[in-house]
């Protein structure tokens, strides 16, 4: 799949914040590009929670990789899914996601950014139960199990029941878990008052469990029981010091105690893709490849990993976390060393992270921020991050909406996405139901 | 499932056009109203070609049933899939949606307004190649396959196998049909434009068939010609008196020829939803119920059903059509019937259709218009249509969205929903790709 032009072919694989930050800061360089991703869409995977909680539309976090990159003429895009690397031909095999067959492509450099996904650490027999939030399509499921519980509990009769239609169990008290909680609290507090005639939304018991001993563990304490407190605010049970032990499709096992749920999260540990496997190197336990000051894997200058498949150390000799910054720096960093060795110049700067500060949101209006030696917390942290995701919103459409519906759901306390979605494919899984009638409305 | 007031109880099935306008109507009414509906949201099912060809998101053109109906305190809400009517006992069985048990429903008044599906003539089996447009589900489906055309084609190093992938064939030019091939037209010779490196998308050929002689069959023949001639000069190949033979993965055969073609949308026949079935009475050969004057069955005054599950003749004798504006002047006549029988006050006012104009939008800023004797083409029907769409679209939030999105796509000449989502379930299903590694940066 190679052109004749003969400068150095670059292979990214993954169109994330690292991806497209290494093929954008490529735009000027002497060298043709290939990107590959499995989706054709960069997702801004910070605000996936809202997709999950029915805030924003899932094209509204989402723009296409290849119109993104539509004017560098020397980078092409790919719907692939990689399934291996040859490191010593230079070759990358991947399936070609609109036909399915096995095609290859060598590289001069290739660039892995293939990101992370939720882990259930062994038990993956969980995810059934209580699926993660990575994908929009996992955000559409997340937002149909949400959804339907409440819809659920109006069709029941029985309280003891409904009181389980309506318990939201969520598990792992990082940003997302914070997020997700916040924003389901609201949901049944506020927005979904004088919706339903059976039962009182405000009932919903939204409960966060958390296995450290206090939320957003990665925020100074200050912050995190600022954040504790605004949970609780919002009607959301906070659990800290919390072993999950058991998940099934009845509820879940914490600290020996049996909780009945209809709906679980799963907010808690990420897992790298599996470049390890196909580089054939050794990988941390979060199966993140190790790599050196120039994020380049030992003894191959021509192959970087960066952002969340990435094991990296800041110059502190920290572990660098899995978040967008530090996959944007390093997609960065990662075009400045090509561009540098395609034109024969030395380069002999080691990446280094710039940490500008962290951001949790809670519900409506309420955030906690960490900037530098700055901690904010409530109506103006909320303000300053909104500015922060806006930002770093790819394109400028997508900016316009998301304040659009932002502002929409701020003065109305109204979301405006709540769509349960019953996919074609269900209908066609089940034998009893592939036969049945369409019925409803305009369906 | 019945409350302990006595008020009597209307049951409304669907809530699309008619049934959403007859719960509205009954606002004041002393009645106790229960719309069920198999879905949560009603769907602004005119602009469903707008999510299908990626320029509207779903919950743009979508409102939770709920929500519109939250102020009305005597009318409840159930997410069910009606599968079955005891005229005798007037019971209403349904199943419920978020626990597939059976549950049964009694009603005083019964309003069936469960719409229509599209109908492939007995050749079910063309369903898999060419899907049809009525719900959210159909439209992501078929923005899915139109997406993957362009990607394959990307892919593809062979001329004549892209030649194939980008051969999108439309069976049915009523104004689904124009609306799609224009949409997907634009796509091609517009907005896709610089996106591909291995092919032009202006390659792409557009076809649009029909059995009759013309496009718009219920047009004037003048809006019809003026139609087809946007169309071509969009880039639409229209063949007109051409009768669709057999289709398969592989294109279709028409009029004895054969066309390969890798994406196929089936924009033909409606179907009526099985509610004569339900009913055991008769229908007609499209399947919808024959109703009296005033909408209801024959000797049964209490159940009225309206919309395209109706078979209604206007006061001309003419069969009423299938469209929006119909089921919703049937949803606000029989509000106002069921006032007069509650209030115990005569009501012979038998329904009249008042049509207010037909319209079919082909592409960025031209329509055709049919209002009264007056008819319209090109910008000024465009504009005009932009405005019939906004005025019916339910939900201040919606119409502001969707200008927005206009605006934007119209000044740009970009589309923003570019999504393709591969679902859980499609994984889910194949053996082989269940266990495949997440690949593909942050998918």
């Amino acid at each position: 799949m190679n052109s004749a032009n003969s400068a150095p072919h670059v292979v990214i694989i993954g169109g994330g914040f690292g991806g497209l930050q290494a093929a954008l800061g490529l735009r000027r360089a002497n060298v043709r590009v290939t990107l590959l991703d499995r989706n054709n869409h960069h997702l801004f995977q910070p605000l996936l929670y809202q997709v999950a909680t029915a805030g924003l539309s899932p094209g509204d976090i989402a723009a296409p990789i290849r119109a993104i990159l539509a004017h560098q003429k020397h980078t092409e895009v790919f719907l692939a899914e990689v399934v291996g690397i040859n490191k010593e031909i230079r070759e990358v095999t991947f399936m070609d996601l609109t036909s399915e067959a096995e095609r290859t492509i060598t590289y001069d450099y290739l660039v892995i950014a293939t990101g992370a996904r939720h882990s259930y650490f062994g038990r993956d027999e969980w995810e059934e139960f209580a699926p993660g939030l990575k994908s929009i399509a996992d955000a559409t499921e997340i937002r149909k199990r949400t959804l339907l519980a409440f819809e659920a509990a109006e069709l029941e009769s029985d309280d003891a029941r409904r009181a389980i239609d309506l318990t939201f169990l969520l598990v792992g008290a990082g940003p997302t878990g914070v997020e997700m909680a916040g924003s389901i609290a609201e949901m049944a507090h506020r927005e979904f008052t004088g919706n339903f005639r059976h039962f009182d939304p405000a009932q919903a018991k939204i409960i966060l469990v958390e296995l450290g001993p206090r939320v957003l563990p990665a925020f100074p304490e200050e912050l995190s029981q600022k954040a504790q407190s605004d949970l609780e605010k919002l009607g959301v049970s906070v659990r800290t010091s919390t072993r999950v032990e058991a998940i099934d499709a009845d509820g879940a096992t914490m600290n020996g105690e049996r909780l009945r749920a209809r709906t679980i999260i799963w907010c808690a540990g990420v897992e790298a893709s599996p470049a390890a496997k196909w580089l054939g190197v050794e990988a941390d336990r979060a199966g993140r490849v190790f790599v050196d000051e120039k994020l380049s894997l030992a003894g191959h200058t021509e192959i970087f990993v960066i952002g969340d498949t990435a094991s990296a150390k800041n110059r502190d000799g920290k572990q660098l976390p899995g978040v967008a910054p530090v996959a944007i720096q390093q997609g960065r960093y990662v075009a400045r060393v090509l561009k540098a060795r395609v034109a024969g110049k030395p380069f002999e700067e080691r990446f280094r992270y710039f940490n500008k500060g962290d951001l949790a949101t809670i519900g409506r209006s309420k955030a906690v921020l960490k900037l530098g030696a700055i901690k904010l917390s409530g109506w103006i942290a909320w303000v300053a991050g909104l500015f922060v995701h806006l930002f770093y919103l790819i394109g400028f459409r997508n900016r316009i909406l998301v304040i659009m519906q932002w502002a929409w759901a701020y003065f109305t306390y109204q979301r405006g996405v709540r769509l349960i979605v019953v996919d074609s494919h269900e209908h066609a899984a089940s034998g009893a139901k592939q036969k049945s009638p369409p019925v409803g409305g305009l369906s």
